[in-house]
């Protein structure tokens, strides 16, 4: 049997490439800061590969991995001079999960591990302080029972409460070592009770039982949403940590800490940190006590006094060593410590976590500081965490009601129609309305209709709930757990304070400080400047992947350009239909019964398109624009309702009845598989022709004003075959040359293709004869390729995730299957046409991982919606730069 | 420029491998015929080559091309001594179109073209028959008015009928040279007028139009439903011949008449054909007189003499010519003469076109002949047209009420409720109900209620109307143009005599004699014996494709086997479900609102579907049967519309708006995408549990009842990840070996999937490490790879044919790009696992192109309905004969 446990001081550290990957992130850490000459608490890893034999051997610990337990163990008993389970120098340890990333919701510590009814004495004799013998046994039994027990934590809360209660005290610290016998006893009897057993009392037994609730809590729910938000791979597992405890719950001479090297809020180079005298790491984290500063600085306004003050020697040393470990590790770290008895131990770092302002901050400020190139800079920076710093925020100048308050979940401000279901946040969204989808709480049915919503407000749930969650990952605003609103789903109402807002009401959430607001808020859009600008230019530097932008208004185009966006790379037409004053002609032109009819209402779209062009032409001063021609099927532009239905009956004097009958016959069975996209362009070949009239008269017209020249890119979608894109390809020749000869002004243009069907990959060197360029479209081909409908997929989601055959959703990442589709037909393209240009234009031309892999396969750009451009820069300067 | 016009008497055809390709079938048999030693009329073919060049043209012939022609031309006035617009004795020639394959609905031909004002004297001078002269001059431009300068035929025909009237005359035999005279006089006024152009004099003018009019009527709208129909590739163009006319209709020692080796309906070895003296061949093929027989045998009971009797010469001339044809050959001929002045000349032969009986016939007799080899014999017979030999007939012995009659468009007869559109079809067919459509007409939209319905009736269409055409193709009975039938749509009834039939009321139809008849009829199932059995018994000696069939009855898995099923390919067991006892269970069981109600339910299901296993696997008697779990969306099985949902609401004693309401949460927008397949079996692994305890519980009682043993192969549809199947596997596993410890008895049975899914096919090297056999489910895999669902495409199908976009419809022939797909996961399903099973069992696996395709790439069985499987044996065989 190969090693599968370590020491702290093992040589074999040394030997792994990559030592988080067997020894978890604390364990590695922990190894090299023992190199560093640190005092370290003796202790071992137990590797991941460890936790990957657990569940292949049916969640349990073989006995291999036992033995190299128990030979480990006699390790640190020689170093530390006590024995595990002795009743005279009892050796008591730490267990901590390690996995190769820090990861909450998992198990996070068990501490005193090794106290037993015996062994407690000899604790109480050792430290002379039976108090805090008898109270680390209680917290032992306690923390055990419940993380590994599975006894419920309120259980020992209301015993003590109630004796608390009886005995007429209102602070623990206010019971005294019998108190605390009782409640022992108290707690292995409820213990008992629950578990039909009695609490451990082999010390060896609750070790294989703490490591084993490590492991166990690698599978546990909140865990597995942390990877699922953060897209850790689920068969990474995690590593499990042994320590000999140091105390620093030892008197006034002893003390526990956290520290950062730098401020993790605004990357400000000074320490941060907090301790707290005569406790243990869980009271600085529990918050039953308020923590005191590390430096004399930060504590300047506070009346206790800090570290520095009180420990200078300590807090000298400890500096020393941040410094070293700043340096050894080049970022900044998160560093946990405890003092016995005057001694500083070290016993964990990390790289700290940290906010995207201070990540941007302390990347730039390291390159100053010549610990980084800019290069390392550069990758320093989680691209996605930009997100938080993208969202326009409210215009705080102008005056707004708050009508409720709740929990920020997910950052941002967003303005729209109030409504109730997710079906009618979709209905609205296709009629591109803005919506604010209101729930009690939502549910993965719901995923589809928050996508459709601008943002989502819950009277439910907490900063972790499914809405905060999910919001998150897809980047709305979210204000959650607003107790104060009263939902009626029935009348289609929700009340707060005295307000009575119904569906279709406009409200705005700020989903950055959780206020609910009446009516529309302007907003103000961030900016990038100062350190985030260097970030952007440095990355503009690295990167070689174009980055554009899915826009279709002036506004968004604007707004792109601002951020840094080198063109467009999706520019949807029907997007333009939706104007109220053109939807008419729309359904006019649907409903026309003969193509003269169609001419005319599609001559009555002409000049609109043709200024959207110009307009957005203008905009983009000579940078590329890829128009996309029509592509959803033609029902989507139809009245849904009877009321609407009554309404364009009325205004097209068409009889109720025949526009039903035509609705009916445009019915779909599956819209997505349908009549669209070229297909459209096949059958109604006038409705493509006008656009590219529009296109086409639109770029002659900027020509006469002098703006700057722009090559248009006409983008076929759907095509699955070779003959539909050179059909379609001769088409829009022709109108190009008709307009040409009408203007007598020289038109030039591109026309390509979406690869976003299956077959569209596959036979990519036929579509290739007749292409200029392909765009990923990788939406609907995430669609075909797993024959998995969005629209549909909340209601098996869940359990995909749950059943772990999604690690990632193919939606927000590049499925590794379609991933080959795309391949394949990247490089038949290229054999056909060896200047094809490749694009991205689905939503996955936003995400980091997604921009890799483009990078990777050797496309030209990626398109991405506007607030996403910075995130795309960087992200494709770190694909750059980690191919080297 | 290289040759593009061949002489008969050309060396170069036999340089060409395949004559056919270039010449077309007319044009390498009448050089051919000239090989012989027949009496061939001189002549050339123009190649296939130039239609390519004449398309690329715009429709033009180019100065290459009519250079070659001419001189061609002067070759035939050298063997002729005439001269091609000699006003002493000119030379006529015919222009005749010639595709590789024999193909109606294109410009079949001219006579008599180099007729006008002047050489129509010489003729008469030199035949001294003026009104023979007259005569050919009015018909040629009577045909060529209408097939070159498009003036609709009935223009002619009035003025014809206009004359005779003034005359007072009845037949146009009454008309002498005066009138002819006359007649021509109108006609080319007639032709002035309509195309504002002279009728042409010029003869090469003449013979550029007709050879245009060839090459444009391979494109007409007919000619490309017939490429259809029989998949013929739009792109192999058409021949046009040259040849010198001869006449038949010189007099009484003259006639003309068509002749084939074999009786072409029956198979029988004796000459059968027909003629007419002093006519032409339009005479014969016109039908305004009829022809005399040829043989005496033949004309026993008629009042004609044969040409046995009457031109005793010729004949015996003309029987040893058809001897030589048939051992030139090997085939059955379809041979076209003229005799002029009692010589006899050889117009045209090709293999005839017959029945699938005597197809059948003559190869088995040819064998026997030792004209041809068995493997011929096989290659002889076309798979799809023994389509016709497996239909049930109406069982004649029964009594039945025939209500109305209509036109044989497509054979075989069917019961069903007469529904009156596509939609309520549907409906039907997925709630397993028979349903016959019946519409005043059909259009491309009813194409998927065609499908859905077991047959089609129409009150308006021919022969050739889309109703017949789509249903020949689809293999459902059809009786179009029942004029008798008067359909109300808004009432949904149709009366017919005195009947009054409903919607819902069940009538029969019968495709092969066009009856109509109130009520179900029974049926006779068709018999393979014979020659065909014999066909059948060497197939199977050549084939080495294994042939399965769909089935999930025990009388079609009987009536399979019966046509020589080696197992069952697909038994799709939700069919299993839809019996009205059963759909109760169905209903309450995805209505459940906790597992345990959903277990209830299913436990009720669970006996019926063993019994049904039991049924199956004993008629399967040791041959292999592939179940598939569950596939479709539980929405599928609920109630629809008001009524059915009072219904269900009443006997599930559930509250109409609670239905309603989990109704509409089970819906989906695209459920061919949503949640089905084995997403279904991860939601909710109880039903497939369920479903598994009844293969394996049935499996139990039938080794307890001594049937012979059968492995079933479990299959899992839709999975599209590894995990998938993995999960699923082990869930399989687990029940068998619960089943197996509660009876003791051990259980065989292999576990795969369906491949339909792109991404299944590309990631076949994963799914291959849990599957034991992979069964490409070509329906949906081609529904994904182009994005294109099925019951939707009937808005563009037309749209995609018209331009020529899909040769083939893909939902019929395996398409390329699916096809690419289906490779590549065969190859890394094998990479992964050499002994994997691999079959195919989408409708595909009845279509002998597909079957060849599936031979090709290796699979090892293709699975189709039952009475598809004889024409899969065929077409199996002949697949790898073919490799050879």
């Amino acid at each position: 049997m190969k090693k599968i446990v370590f020491n702290f001081k093992s040589k074999a550290t040394k030997k792994f490439v990559k030592p988080k990957y067997i020894l978890g992130g604390k364990g590695a850490n922990l190894a090299e800061m023992g190199k560093l000459g640190f005092s370290v608490p003796p202790g071992f890893t137990i590797s991941t590969v460890a936790c990957e034999l657990f569940y292949k051997n049916k969640k349990k610990l073989n006995s291999t991995l036992t033995n190299q337990i128990k030979a480990e163990l006699k390790i640190i008993e020689k170093d530390t001079g006590k024995k595990f389970g002795d009743v005279k120098n009892p050796l008591l340890v730490s267990v901590r999960s390690g996995a190769r990333v820090s990861m909450p919701g998992m198990m996070d510590t068990i501490l005193n591990l090794g106290l037993n009814d015996q062994t407690v004495i000899a604790l109480a004799n050792k430290t002379k302080n039976t108090r805090f013998a008898k109270d680390s046994y209680r917290r032992f039994i306690q923390m055990y029972s419940n993380v590994v027990l599975g006894v419920e934590a309120y259980n020992f809360e209301d015993l003590i409460e109630n004796y608390k209660l009886t005995k007429g005290v209102l602070l623990d610290t206010d019971l005294d070592e019998n108190d605390w016998d009782g409640l022992i006893n108290d707690f292995k009897e409820l213990v008992k009770n629950k578990t039909k057993k009695e609490f451990p009392q082999n010390v060896i037994e609750q070790l294989i039982g703490a490591i084993s609730a490590v492991f166990i809590s690698w599978d546990s729910h909140r865990a597995k949403i942390y990877r699922k938000i953060n897209q850790i791979p689920s068969n990474w597992g995690t590593a499990v940590n042994i320590q000999s405890m140091v105390f620093g719950n030892m008197g006034n001479d002893s003390a526990t800490g956290v520290v950062f090297t730098r401020n993790p809020s605004n990357g400000i180079n000074e320490i941060y940190g907090e301790y707290l005298i005569n406790a243990q790491g869980e009271d600085v984290v529990a918050g039953t006590r308020t923590p005191q500063h590390i430096t004399k600085k930060a504590s300047k306004n506070s009346n206790e006094k800090s570290m520095e003050e009180l420990f200078p020697k300590v807090f000298n040393e400890l500096k020393k060593n941040l410094k070293t470990l700043e340096k050894y590790y080049k970022d900044m770290q998160d560093v946990e410590f405890t003092i016995e008895n005057k001694k500083l131990w070290m016993l964990q770092t990390r790289s700290g976590k940290r906010t995207a302002k201070s990540a941007v901050k302390i990347a730039v400020d390291m390159y100053k500081e010549k610990l980084i190139s800019k290069k390392e800079a550069v990758l320093r920076v989680d691209p996605s965490s930009l997100d938080t710093l993208l969202h326009p925020t409210l215009d705080e100048h102008t005056k707004f009601k708050v009508i409720a308050s709740g929990l920020p979940a997910s950052p941002g401000a967003a303005s729209g129609k109030v409504v109730f279901t997710s079906e009618e946040a979709i209905r609205l969204n296709d009629m591109m309305q803005n919506c604010i989808l209101v729930r009690i709480e939502t549910s993965p049915e719901d995923i589809h209709g928050m996508h459709s919503a601008k943002g989502i407000l819950t009277a439910r749930g907490g900063m972790t709930s499914h809405a905060a969650v999910v919001a998150r990952g897809m980047g709305r605003p979210c204000v959650s757990g607003s107790s104060e609103i009263k939902i009626d789903y029935k009348n289609k109402i929700f009340k707060s304070k005295d307000f009575e807002i119904k569906e279709g009401d406009i409200i705005t959430i700020d989903g950055s400080t959780g206020r609910v607001i009446l009516g529309e808020v302007k907003t103000v859009k961030p900016e990038i400047s100062g350190d985030f600008s260097k970030i952007m230019k440095w990355s503009d530097g690295f990167k070689k992947l174009k980055i554009r932008t899915n826009a279709e208004t002036p506004l968004d185009s604007k707004t792109a350009r601002e951020f840094g966006a080198e063109g467009i790379g999706l520019c949807r037409t029907e997007h333009m239909f939706f104007d109220e004053e053109r939807i008419l002609y729309v359904r006019q032109m649907i409903l026309s019964k003969s193509k003269n009819d169609r001419y005319m209402a599609l001559s009555k779209l002409l000049p609109h398109q043709k200024n959207d062009f110009i307009e957005i032409f203008k905009i983009m001063n000579g940078l590329p624009v890829t128009v996309r021609l029509l592509d959803p099927p033609l029902h989507e532009f139809l009245p849904k309702n009877k009321k609407e239905i009554e309404d364009v009956s009325k205004s097209l004097s068409l009889p109720v009845n025949e526009l039903e009958s035509r609705i009916n016959e445009l019915h779909e069975h599956n819209p997505m598989l349908g009549h669209r996209g070229c297909r459209l362009g096949i059958s109604f070949p006038e409705i493509y022709e006008m656009q590219c009239r529009a296109i086409f008269e639109a770029l002659i017209e900027c020509k006469k004003k002098k703006y700057k020249s722009i090559i248009p890119e006409i983008m076929i979608p759907l095509v699955s075959t070779e003959a539909e894109i050179k059909i379609m390809k001769e088409l829009v020749i022709r109108v190009a040359k008709e307009v040409q000869k009408e203007n007598k002004i020289k038109i030039e243009f591109l026309v390509g293709t979406m690869i976003e069907l299956p077959r569209a990959a596959i036979k990519a060197k036929d579509i290739a004869k007749h292409a200029e360029f392909f765009s990923f479209g990788t939406n609907d081909l995430t669609q075909t390729t797993f024959g998995i409908s969005r629209d549909d997929s909340g209601k098996f989601l869940n359990d995909y995730i749950e059943n772990k055959i999604f690690d990632i959703d193919p939606f927000v990442s590049i499925d590794d299957g379609v991933g080959d589709l795309i391949e394949i037909a990247v490089s038949k393209g290229k054999k056909q046409n060896k200047k094809i240009k490749l694009g991205i234009c689905g939503e996955h031309g936003g995400d980091p991982k997604s921009i890799d892999f483009c990078s990777k396969t050797g496309l030209n750009y990626v398109s991405c919606s506007p607030y996403r451009v910075p995130i795309a820069r960087l992200a494709a300067a770190q694909a750059e730069l980690k191919k080297d």
